[in-house]
């Protein structure tokens, strides 16, 4: 089959790799339908070491069940499911507490052994755990709302839960990508009245002002955190949700909340220390947030999308096949795309 | 009258200073019958650059009131009370939401203008909000006990509270000073069954054992991490509370948690950064806690000290007079002395 390969920075190829096949009888072999890129494929695209073997990629994708092993109940070929950004086995005690990306049977897509979602098939470790079936035919509409399921609208609610968002609360979102604005696609849903946006790109601020952006802040760094305390009485938002992982954002995250609030972390930390030290504790702050458990939110968030009230697929502007997955990265690298669909 | 001041680490001094009188009709005169001596005081003495006016000491204090203001109600002349560790006017919106430590109207003893703890009297500002009264003699058995409201068990109570602490929960206590000891009492009162408390002091460690601790680990750094992991099956505790505020403690904290568990941190950071990268963020670690609301929680803590469920006046090992404050904090500088008890 073909699937995606990175080399190093800069260097992702198509090639033609082994099929997948069925080597313990948890798994399933997944032809897919629809994978994406991620806004966290740009860190390796931009800063991986050459690998003389590569790295298979992507962590997103819904695909019909072609194969299935003996011990994998509930589910059966020829339907279709999506899979969650990490595999699992959805019975172990991290698992039940709704802590799947910390489950002691599971793992990444394209890791060692493992196939990824930027490609035609996958062998599904764990397949009873991770894969969860879509009530729609393949040439749905909706499919790349459900497809958001994997990874990124699942994460937004993640920071918008871990940041404690209810309504009468506010929040502030950093960061304009795909995470940022299905965070605030998540904060909106969850009763936030107030929900200011960081970003300075048009089209995305747009776009995150249909999700439910109150207010948007195009400054960055210090002068954003001005801005947001203007909007906010001085005081800051209750919560922030941090969506970029670098440094300087997870300052401006620290800066813009209130006394007694939360930052909660999305963005894949590039960082190894957090600037949170005297001032913070007297003003309580909390951080937590983290890689989304997207197994333990796609029941409760899929029916929101069946009937239309959410509509986190419209991050998707461009759509490849797997030949043009080169070129997608770029785009998404280049800012030209915010978020690209792959019909392999 | 006499009071503490602090010049330079190393050097307290017991001195005359103005009788405090009424300066706003918020205030108080409060006739300081006990007070004590913080862990935290311990920072500055070890390394207070020289101030040519010097800094008035103490927060904890329990006193009998002197003088009242007109517009404090529910207060009167000769009533025996209690103040947080940071005066507040406990009706402002962070007020009303627990936080006092965040106050519109509050702030610290001993902050310019504002008398402190360690002397004969205290004007105390916004006294309605801060002040609480105490239904006992102030020749009671339980004055140590009581004195605890102002900050360490309080502060104890604040760690294991936002730590998550519950039945079925675990917990490591790092550090064995008198907040480490008032968090494992805190935590076996909030129902955990499993503390762990790292500590190397016999006679400390020995009272968190009747506290509640279930084991005591005398490591530290990674040894310690290493131990906490092999009485957790390899896990780490649901929650950590932090009692230290060096780095070093704050990363054994963070070592020793379980993955989605929190580190609530009450030692006053010596620390600007938080080593909390990457692999935290897919743990989904949160950092919470700080300085504790004490004024939020002695309404709830008092009655079981009143009946005698907890005694973390157990703490106090040494009492001594207004003029012994410079050697009390030697004593506990030189770790003598776990915490001194004043009465002026």
């Amino acid at each position: 089959m073909r699937a995606t390969v990175m080399y190093q920075a800069g260097d992702v190829r198509v090639e033609t790799v082994p099929d997948p096949v069925l080597k313990e009888p948890t798994d399933a072999i997944v032809r897919v339908t629809h994978s994406c890129i991620c806004g966290s494929d740009l860190w390796p695209y931009g800063s991986m070491a050459f690998t003389e073997h590569g790295r298979r990629m992507g962590h997103e994708f819904i695909g019909v069940i072609e194969d299935i092993g003996a011990d994998v109940a509930g589910l059966k070929r020829g339907e279709l499911v999506v899979a969650p950004f990490l595999w699992a086995d959805n019975t172990c005690d991290f698992c039940r507490e709704g802590l799947q990306t910390s489950c002691r049977h599971g793992g990444g897509w394209g890791s060692p052994g493992v196939d990824a979602g930027q490609g035609e098939a996958v062998r599904v470790p764990q397949a009873q755990g991770t894969l969860v079936k879509l009530p729609v035919a393949v040439d749905s509409a909706l499919m790349p709302s459900l497809l958001t399921l994997s990874d990124v609208f699942c994460t937004g609610h993640h920071g918008a839960l871990t940041a404690k968002v209810a309504p009468g609360r506010s929040v502030t979102v950093v960061g304009d990508g795909a995470v940022g604005l299905c965070a605030v696609l998540a904060a909106k849903r969850l009763g936030a009245e107030h929900i200011i946006l960081m970003g300075r790109h048009r089209s995305r601020t747009d776009l995150g002002r249909d999700f439910g952006a109150t207010d948007i802040v195009a400054e960055r760094g210090e002068e954003a955190v001005a801005k947001v305390r203007d909007l906010t009485g001085g005081d800051g938002t209750h919560g922030v949700i941090e969506c970029v992982g670098t440094e300087e954002s997870l300052a401006t995250a620290i800066g813009a909340v209130r006394d007694g609030g939360v930052v909660s972390r999305l963005g894949v930390s590039q960082y190894t220390g957090v600037p949170m030290g005297f001032d913070t504790m007297m003003r309580n702050l909390t951080l937590t947030g983290g890689a989304a458990p997207a197994r333990a939110y796609i029941d409760e968030l899929m029916p929101d999308i069946l009937d239309g009230t959410v509509e986190p697929g419209r991050v998707f502007d461009r759509t490849i096949g797997l030949h043009g997955v080169p070129d997608g990265y770029q785009a998404m690298a280049d800012r030209e795309a915010l978020k690209v669909l792959i019909k392999p």
